[in-house]
């Protein structure tokens, strides 16, 4: 028999349990009927909530977004002003591969939602290809050219990243990251006078 | 009236007709019963010469493929030894540019072939993310490290890809290039004792 809930917490319960069926066995089978079935509720009373699957893919997209943001914002607490470029993107590749299945189903909805029909579709565009505003921070603080780094950095990520969506299921992250990290951070240059410069001639 | 043709100029019309609808409205509507019907054929009939769609697509990929190594020959044979690796670069990302049309068309089939369950799925999976023999040939010859090379080289190109898949119809695929072009070649070290290398000091 339904709770009585409030519309927020049956929002929040909705998006719960979608995002628990993306994270257990992929986007594949997530459709209204099938959220509606394992929160106990009709297809009419999950649309009153989320008018269409746009509507509940971007809720779950937002909430799994600041959960990104969430685990940047513990590596920035744990490093405090130690923190540096290599730091965060080790720190962050790490997240996700520690999570592997998870971000694999994950990845296979981003796989799925490149099409543009897809309900997830729009909500990708929307949080995808981005960068963090610590990103920029440490690599104005760190790097010569920083647009230039950034640039490559942001290429480098999307291009493994386009990898493991061409299988989601057997990747490994760590290694792909660990096979690329060194040449590609070698290449930036760091900015005069700071102490990171120490292992490179002077150009 | 259908025409007597011998089975391998069937296939290879029903490869052309299938290509050309992809080439001009893209992939959504390529389906087994919308080929039958610009060929003049029944669905039956297709079926006969490509059992499944995924044999279809494997067969215009394959084409597809060999247009690009089509295209890397003519170039080989513009410069000839005087072909670099951001020559071929160039040249590459010039000739998709200039048929920017079918190239869009191209890359939303892959977007929408990222989803396991498509048919051109697998296709992908066989001809996507794989160096040209001539790729390597100019790397090894001209740079230091050369697998490190060519790995950022590979995902620095797979990033490009993945960004021109999110929105297909709006890239402007030689501006986003030479975007990265020089700050990418000018992090690879040339060979020592190599021409290129002038500009350069010695490190």
């Amino acid at each position: 028999m339904a709770e009585r809930l409030t519309p927020e917490e049956r929002k929040r319960r909705i998006v719960a349990a979608t995002r628990s069926m993306i994270e257990e066995s992929g986007p594949a089978d997530v459709t209204l009927r099938s959220v509606a079935r394992r929160c106990g509720m009709s297809a009419p009373g999950v649309k009153h909530h989320f008018p269409s699957m746009t509507d509940l893919f971007t809720a779950v997209l937002e909430q799994w977004n600041n959960d990104e943001v969430a685990a940047v914002e513990r590596i920035v607490a744990e490093y405090g002003d130690d923190l540096t470029l290599p730091d965060l993107a080790d720190s962050l590749v790490r997240h996700f591969a520690g999570m592997k299945e998870v971000t694999s189903n994950f990845d296979l909805l981003e796989a799925y939602a490149m099409a543009p029909d897809h309900p997830a579709h729009e909500a990708y565009q929307q949080f995808s290809i981005r960068p963090l505003p610590i990103t920029w921070h440490l690599v104005v603080r760190d790097y010569e050219n920083p647009e230039a780094v950034l640039r490559m950095l942001s290429l480098v990520v999307d291009g493994l990243r386009f990898r493991w969506l061409h299988d989601p299921k057997n990747v490994d992250h760590w290694g792909d990251w660990m096979a690329v990290r060194d040449t590609l951070f070698s290449s930036f240059t760091p900015k005069s006078g700071d102490p990171r410069n120490r292992d490179r001639p002077d150009q």
